[in-house]
């Protein structure tokens, strides 16, 4: 950390006295990744300055490593030989991707610089929907033909290599048909004449291009790969994941899941560079529509204002009783979303969770009534004097007992029922059950209320 | 998913009719991961029947798949021979991660089961602790002399990578010290003549044994490598982390931290395949005290019961305004909680995030409490016909901006604080940051209303 800070001192120091030379230099010692998070901190007259000093390869790499914004600003300030230099230097993906983040005008020169056949190429992933496995694949894999001896592998992936993303895993074809898979590990233990199909595993796992991300991360975590193959309908490998984007997405995913079970309209911009406004516009979205579906708790309490005005000790447990089950019900959701984004939980197990929340909200209920009991015995009407009589606190009681029960059960199966008609279990989250539970457990405390104290 | 539905019939089947060698030729078929998921479903008494079935190297493979309950099972139900066998087929990290989720008894037959070499180095890996880099690591990497040639090294990657966990990236090294990487790639690309120290790259990055398993994550999806060395103070290689379980770690701190931020203590366990009484013991300590600390609520409440018999109004918004604000704060809490976790948001930042969240909390104020006090015109007075009065409507409009003021700071500024003391940020979220909120509000709440209502 303290590495990092002395760094940017000295970069910026450089920078400050145009003793390019030197800054390039140190630079070119650094890994691209942190040459990206360097220039990404100058300003942004300077960017492009620095970024002209790099070489060719480093600057290709520090490129992909960079923030949208930064691209953005570069590309602008590119020359149409600058920029067609850039795109050589790029995989693929990285070229899609930065496609996909870049206004208009930034696309068609983008577009324009390139070679006809990676155009072809670049609209092909294009085509793929935002979410789906085939808008994070790459076509740069190695393939392979099940009749080649291990030398000639070798001598086919030597010649490549320099224009693949990876070379670890190699994929055998047949018309086009991915058939098996053989990793250099598999080659480097096989003799040097020993024939492609007597090696390859011909259990391959693989993924449909139209397939959600969410499920080619959940893949490689099941099965630990470094490379996923992606298919078309007829069993044809389009492309390949990488294990770095399969885990950019089982991180984006996971950040995605916090945002939305925080009411936050999610989006892949980080927070630091956002402006103030966009981020509001995030936000107010959802606090308004909380706000305003607060109308019913206030019609409840509203309805019960005479009886609250004879047993006005009722009030003050009020913001408790909500608390309680918002919190119990958060729990639920939470524990439910999570499970369904890993692949532990599926559809099919609503009535395994059901049974299972059911019962633990039973026992915390239970705990929870007790304790809540005892609490008002000693603390409000032995510390605070707030004498709250024995039909009060058996009110109190068993609202709490009811609402924790129905606040579970509402958390878990909202999560499960988004899912079953095909929504992200995520924006079922604590905000939405908070605001449902509120208005389920006023309705219950008024109702046990008045049985209990005749009102 | 139905291939797995079915799947798992035919495997019912076959157990049930006792058909043991189709069961294994099946089972072969399959992927490791998938055999434990199987094995892994059925019935407690089948397991060990169905695992003594499998061929030896898909037996070891399986098993560092399996849950951990299965896993206990199966090493009780082993001879000594069996489980000798089945350790002599794991990776040593497997091996240390089995040990350290056993029971002592378990752990001692498996420690007499394993050669002394291998049980110094399983007792040399047990002793980091446990959120450390070199708790995760695995000590077989292939290590190289610099002044070896490519050939030399494809000799050596060819004997050695049957006991390797990965053999693309191979670590050079100088009495034990760690002075370069070789990807297979390079050597790959490199005349077979070259020299190990002409080729290697020797900016590594690489992180301290006892660093934080969470340093280690964002180091993977910073750099996007697929195993990262791991040093002591000295800099000497000690292990390697690979990327599987580098993807591991970031999913596991995603669910720790969406746990955390849900009040509910984080585990391990598998959802599904955890007892009722096990999941509320990680439940009802936060209910607990999340419920206790709403005393303070209450108090507030009681002590203002005679200014809020005579504005009766005033109740019905209590709901509103303590929602309105612990989703406020949680939406602060939760972005800010996750900018840390994936390293974009750091201590430096606190004064950044301040006077942004301070800006954003400005606007969404604003915003809900013109909407607020619309609503109150339109839905409660004219639809509803509550009578909330314009100097009613200004305290609660008021008290709108207030609150999401304080609670946006409150929200963002804990999380920050407890990382500033070693605390895990995500302990700071929604369900504590809007007990604090509850409270702050109800006391806004009266404050103007005394002011204004002159109470």
């Amino acid at each position: 950390m303290e590495r990092k800070e002395e760094m940017m001192a000295e970069v910026l120091e450089l920078v400050e006295a145009r003793a390019l030379v030197r800054l390039r230099n140190l630079l070119c010692e650094q890994n691209p990744a942190d040459v990206a998070e360097i220039i990404g901190e100058l300003k942004d007259k300077e960017i492009p300055l620095v970024f002209r000093i790099l070489p060719k390869d480093l600057a290709g790499d520090t490129f992909s490593y960079m923030e949208s914004d930064d691209r953005e600003l570069l590309i602008r300030s590119f020359s149409d030989v600058e920029l067609r230099e850039i795109l050589d230097e790029l995989w693929l993906d990285d070229t899609v991707d930065i496609i996909e983040e870049m206004p208009a005008n930034v696309v068609t020169r983008i577009l324009k610089n390139t070679d006809p056949a990676v155009r072809r190429q670049i609209n092909e992933l294009l085509k793929y929907p935002e979410d789906s496995a085939g808008s994070i694949m790459t076509v740069e894999y190695v393939s392979l033909r099940k009749d080649l001896t291990v030398a000639e592998c070798f001598n086919k992936i030597r010649r490549e290599s320099i224009n693949k993303e990876t070379v670890y895993n190699c994929y055998v074809t047949e018309k086009r048909k991915l058939i098996g898979i053989v990793s250099v590990k598999d080659l480097l233990m096989a003799d040097m004449d020993a024939v492609v199909s007597d090696i390859m595993e011909t259990n391959v796992i693989s993924v449909e291009a139209y397939e959600d991300k969410e499920v080619v991360a959940q893949t490689f975590t099941k099965y630990g790969m470094l490379a996923l193959p992606v298919v078309d309908k007829e069993g044809r490998i389009v492309g390949i994941v990488t294990v770095d984007d399969a885990m950019d997405v089982i991180e984006e995913e996971a950040t995605e899941d916090i945002e939305r079970m925080a009411a936050i309209t999610s989006t892949d911009k980080p927070y630091l560079k956002t402006g103030v406004f966009s981020i509001w516009l995030t936000r107010i979205p959802w606090l308004l529509l909380l706000m305003l579906s607060a109308t019913f708790t206030g019609i409840i309490i509203s309805s019960f204002e005479t009886a609250l005005s004879v047993f006005p000790v009722l009030i003050s447990f009020i913001p408790m009783l909500m608390g309680t089950g918002g919190n119990a019900g958060g729990q639920s959701s939470a524990t439910v979303i999570r499970g369904m984004a890993v692949g532990e939980i599926e559809l099919k197990d609503i009535l395994k969770v059901l049974w299972k929340e059911l019962r633990i909200a039973l026992l915390c209920g239970v705990t929870l009534a007790v304790v809540g009991y005892l609490k008002i015995i000693l603390i409000d009407n032995l510390l605070l004097n707030m004498n709250v009589s024995y039909s009060e606190m058996a009110v109190v009681s068993l609202t709490l007992v009811v609402t924790v029960f129905v606040a579970k059960l509402v958390g878990c199966s909202l999560p499960i029922l988004a899912k079953a008609v095909k929504l992200d279990p995520a924006v079922m989250a604590s905000p939405f059950i908070t605001t449902i539970v509120d208005v389920l457990s006023l309705i219950v405390y008024f109702f046990i209320a008045m049985r209990i104290l005749e009102i």
